[in-house]
């Protein structure tokens, strides 16, 4: 196992769907990777929302990125969390505990009614509730922005999880050398209130429940649309 | 501005290096994007390490991933940090702080020396401190993996950042409608020893360094090469 080699190890591979789906849930943000019209790679950070057995993109209309990816090219959708950092015996079997998931396919224009439905998605994966609390997005915002769908098929989609200890494989594992892991853990921090508001506006309920459920909350949408 | 569009704002691009190098430090896993020989598009999450002008990257000889790209194929390396989100008085407005870096060239390999000392210089990315607490990695370890250089120039990276505060742009922002931003923070959890280790063998310094620094540290290695 060379040192936090992320694909390597065939046996790590996952068929389990929930697995993903929680995967997807949990990372909001993953890289969209496709090829542009002269042949070369293009990658690009982009948020996403798990709708059933659809993913849900958007970005600004014209202004560049998703351009090149909205006439039905083919994309894929890298997403992956690093969970852990493994310390083993010795240099080269250090590694690390992820699950990485790519998921393929061709992207495909939603508009109309199914845009405005796949934003407020959008909107409730970024900050569950928010929309109550908020003015809604008008047709013309909606209007503004490119939104695309890419679907989970059966095969369209590959998980790899590396959750082990260290050194299962050795039959003597020496007891002088400290191994174990470190796990790595996200959280929010404290909102900041914009200046211009008064010190008793309270924080509201949104911002309040996604500080305390933590980055990795997932949304409770359906597994099927 | 679209709810967290991570790519709209030509604005917010930025031509500063240290900061590309700062976020390639900082964020230890990318997105490496290339395009497989019949065309289609490829991606696949990569530890990396920045040394100086150059990013080094490996992975296992053989196993698949890295040998489509190991051959002088084009790629781009996607890492992308987030920040914070930032909440608006509108949906539309919504969007997150975050930085967002694509490096691209072609992928080069390195071999004898070049490879084992690229092997010491992820390893110290990982773990700085380790290398002195375990074996080293071994000759036949080394062949047994693919190290990949991507050379950083002055017109092969990219680079936006957004760290603005919400609705800058209004005239007139409300005073009752809770605005602002929820930091999002990354730290080390408590290391788990390895369950077959006696109790009272003490955590080493790489460790405890590793998780006071936190996941966001900065590797202290020179910006030329």
């Amino acid at each position: 196992v060379t040192l936090h080699d992320l694909t390597r190890m065939k046996e790590k591979r996952r068929s389990d769907r929930a697995e993903l789906d929680r995967l997807l849930d949990e990372e909001l943000v993953g890289t969209l990777a496709t090829v542009t019209t002269d042949g070369r790679p293009w990658a690009v950070p982009m948020l996403h929302a798990r709708d059933g057995d659809r993913i849900l993109l958007h970005g600004s209309t014209g202004a560049g990125a998703l351009r090149r990816v909205a006439e039905g090219a083919e994309a894929v959708l890298a997403v992956h969390a690093i969970d852990a950092v493994v310390l083993a015996t010795s240099l080269f079997e250090h590694s690390a505990n992820y699950r990485s998931a790519g998921v393929r396919g061709p992207l495909v224009r939603l508009t109309g009614d199914e845009a405005l439905t796949a934003l407020d998605a959008l909107a409730d994966v970024l900050v569950p509730g928010r929309r109550a609390e908020v003015r809604g997005n008008l047709r013309k915002e909606v209007a503004a922005t490119t939104v695309l769908a890419l679907d989970i098929t059966d095969d369209s989609w590959l998980l790899k999880v590396s959750d082990g200890d260290v050194d299962e494989e050795l039959d003597v594992v020496p007891d002088d050398v400290w191994t174990g892991i470190l796990p790595l853990h996200r959280s929010f921090g404290d909102p900041v209130r914009s200046p211009w508001l008064p010190a008793d506006l309270p924080v509201p309920p949104s911002v309040t429940a996604l500080q305390a459920a933590g980055p990795q909350r997932r949304h409770r949408r359906g597994t099927n649309r």
